[in-house]
C-alpha cells in the first residue's frame, strides 16, 4: 500500500499524457449532445471518487449529477428514462457485476455510457461507448489508492472538456509529489492514534468524497469504526457522539469551506474533542488539536487529490503502528461481485 | 420520543385524509409536464426519508432521482440547469437555511418546486410552488420520529399520483399500529445491547434509508458509533471491521433483498459476529443471532414505515436502558441552521 501511494504522481502524470487527446475528442462530441443529467455508478473507493466527481461536475458544468443506486436496476428491475443522460461507470477492475448491469440497462434506455477503469480488456470496457483508463498498473493492495486518485483525475479531465473551460489539473501531479514529503510528519502523527477505536472523518464540498475514502481506509486497514460526515450534516445529530477526546479528522483546505470547518472546530473545542486537520489554512490549524500542514499554494479546487495522499499515508502508517498488515485486511477480497 | 413514536399511526392516517385531494390535483398537473429528473433536498432525518424516496420514485415512476448536495449552491454558487426537474425540499421545520436556498435557486432556474414540511407557515412553504404537510403536530423530541414517517408516506402518495398507479399505502397506518404491539419484545431485546459502543446498521433498497435513520437515532440518543451500509457496500471494505460479537443490525423484510441479506448473514456467522434482524422472513430469522419478528402480511414494498417503528423503539428504549435521556441528547438543538 505504501509503495502504491508513492506511485501516484507518476500514474497521474501518465493519465494526463495518455488520455488527453481521447478526452478532447470525447468532449467535442458530448458538447454537441443535449445532456441534462449525469449518472455515476460505482461501489467502494470508486464510489467515493464518484462522490468527488459529483461535486466537481455540478460546480464546473452546471449539469445535475445523480449517484446511482444499483439495486434499483439489479433487484427491482426498474427501467429509468435516461435518454438525455450521460452514465459513467467507475470500477478499478471493470468487473463489478452490478455496476456493469446498470451500464447495460442505461445503454438500452438510450444513454451515452463511459467506463472509467484500470483494465482495457474488462467487461466494463466492452459495454461502455467510451473507456477512460487509469493506467495504474496492477494494484496489489486490497485498499485502493492509485486507482482512486486516477479516477478523480479523470473527473477533472472530463469536467474540463465537458465545460470547455481549461482547468489547471496539470498542477496536480507535482502537488501530489510534494505531499509525499510529509511521510515523516504523518509517521509522527499516527503515534497519538494507536489506541483509537472510533472516529469521525469530516470533509465538505469537493473534499466530501475524501472523508468517505479515509473512513473506508481506516475501516479496512486499521479496523477503526470511522464515521464520515460533511461539517453541515455533523450538526444534525452525530454531534451528540462527541465526548471528551473523541477524535475528529478534518479535510480543511483554505477556500469556501473554511467558515463551516471553523464553526465545527469551535464547537468541538467547547466539547473538548480531539481534532486532527489536514489543512493549509492558518486559522484552521490554530483551532485544531493537531494539524498536518499542507503546501500553501494548493487551492481548494485542486486540493482533493493532494489532500487525500497524506490521509492514505495516515491509514497505512496507523495500521503499521497498530501492528496490522494494511496489505492483507481480514475478511476482504480485491474484486467484489455483488448484485 | 416514546410518546411521539406511538402517535405515528394517527399522524399517518391524518396525512392520507387531509392531503390526498391536493396530491391528486398535483399529480394530474405534474404528469402533463416533461419532467426527466427529480432532485431531493434535505438534511438529517429528512435526508434519510429522502433516501427512501429516491428508491421509491425511481422504482415506481422510472424518473431518475438525485439527492442534492446543498453546498454546490450555497458555497460554490453553482447554477444548475434544472429546467426539466422537479425539486422537492424536505424539512421538519421548513426553516433549514441551506435547503431553502437550494429551493430558491432551483425555482429561478425553471424547476417546479415542492416542499414537504410540518409547518404550513414556514419559509419553505412560502418558497415552494406546492407544500405537502406532515400534520404531526408539534414534535418536541430532538430525535425526529413522526415527521420522518410522515415524510416517507408523502413519497408514497407522490409516487402514486406521479406514476398514475394506485399504491396500497392506505395499508400503512394499520401496519404501523400493529408494530407498536412489539414494545415488550423490543424492551427485552435492548437488554443485550446496554454496553454496545459501536455497531453497523444494514438495509438495502427501499430499507436503505432506514439503516441511515436507525444509525442516526443510535448516535443522537444512545451515543453509539453506528455505521450504516447497504448489504452490497458492506462487502467493499467495511466487513474488515467485523470481529467476534461485533453487532450488526439488519432491516430484512421478505422480498427482493432477502438473498443479499442471507449472503451477508452467512458471512457474519463465519466471522462469529452478532446479528439482530428486524424481519418477517423465516430464513433470515434462523440465520440471525437474534430476530425481532414482524407481521408476515407486510410485503417489502410497504415495509419501510412499519419496519422503522420497532427501530425507533429500539433506540428510545436502549437509551433508557443505558440511563440516558433520549429526549434531551447532549449538544443538539431541534432546528439546525447550517449553510
Amino acid at each position: 500500500m505504501l509503495h502504491e501511494i508513492a506511485e501516484q504522481p507518476a500514474v497521474l502524470e501518465k493519465i494526463i499524457q495518455t488520455e488527453s487527446k481521447k478526452l478532447e475528442k470525447l468532449g467535442a462530441f458530448l458538447r454537441g449532445k443535449d445532456i441534462d443529467l449525469i449518472v455515476l455508478v460505482a461501489r467502494g473507493s470508486s464510489d467515493n471518487a464518484s462522490l468527488f466527481g459529483r461535486y466537481l461536475l455540478e460546480i464546473t458544468c452546471g449539469i445535475p449529477v445523480s449517484l446511482s443506486a444499483p439495486s434499483v436496476f439489479t433487484l427491482y428491475n426498474a427501467k429509468l428514462n435516461l435518454s438525455r443522460a450521460l452514465v459513467i461507470g467507475v470500477s478499478q477492475s471493470g468487473e463489478g457485476v452490478d455496476i456493469n448491469r446498470v451500464l447495460e440497462s442505461a445503454k438500452k434506455s438510450g444513454a451515452l455510457t463511459i467506463g472509467i477503469t484500470n483494465f482495457a480488456k474488462s467487461t466494463m470496457a466492452e459495454i461502455a461507448d467510451e473507456t477512460l483508463l487509469t493506467h495504474a498498473g496492477r494494484e496489489k493492495s486490497v485498499a485502493a489508492t492509485k486507482t482512486y486518485t486516477g479516477q478523480m483525475l479523470h473527473f477533472y479531465m472530463l469536467a474540463s472538456v465537458l465545460s470547455d473551460k481549461k482547468l489547471a489539473f496539470e498542477k496536480i501531479p507535482p502537488f501530489a509529489d510534494e505531499t509525499l514529503k510529509l511521510i515523516p510528519e504523518v509517521e509522527e502523527s499516527v503515534q497519538r492514534y494507536v489506541f483509537m477505536e472510533n472516529c469521525v472523518v469530516v470533509g465538505r464540498g469537493l473534499n466530501y468524497g475524501n472523508s468517505y475514502e479515509l473512513a473506508l481506509k481506516l475501516m479496512e486497514t486499521c479496523y477503526v469504526v470511522a464515521e464520515r460526515f460533511s461539517s453541515a450534516d455533523f450538526f444534525h445529530g452525530p454531534l451528540a457522539l462527541v465526548e471528551r477526546r473523541f477524535p475528529v479528522i478534518l479535510f480543511a483546505p483554505k477556500g469556501v469551506t473554511v467558515q463551516s470547518n471553523v464553526d465545527l472546530l469551535n464547537r468541538l473545542k467547547e466539547l473538548h474533542a480531539d481534532s486532527f486537520s489536514i489543512t493549509n489554512d492558518k486559522k484552521i490549524a490554530s483551532l485544531s488539536s493537531r494539524a498536518l500542514l499542507m503546501p500553501k499554494e494548493i487551492d481548494e479546487f485542486l486540493s482533493p487529490i493532494p489532500f487525500v495522499i497524506p490521509a492514505q499515508l495516515f491509514a497505512a502508517l496507523l495500521a503499521k503502528a497498530k501492528g496490522l498488515d494494511a496489505d492483507a485486511p481480514r475478511s476482504l477480497t480485491k474484486v467484489t461481485k455483488t448484485i
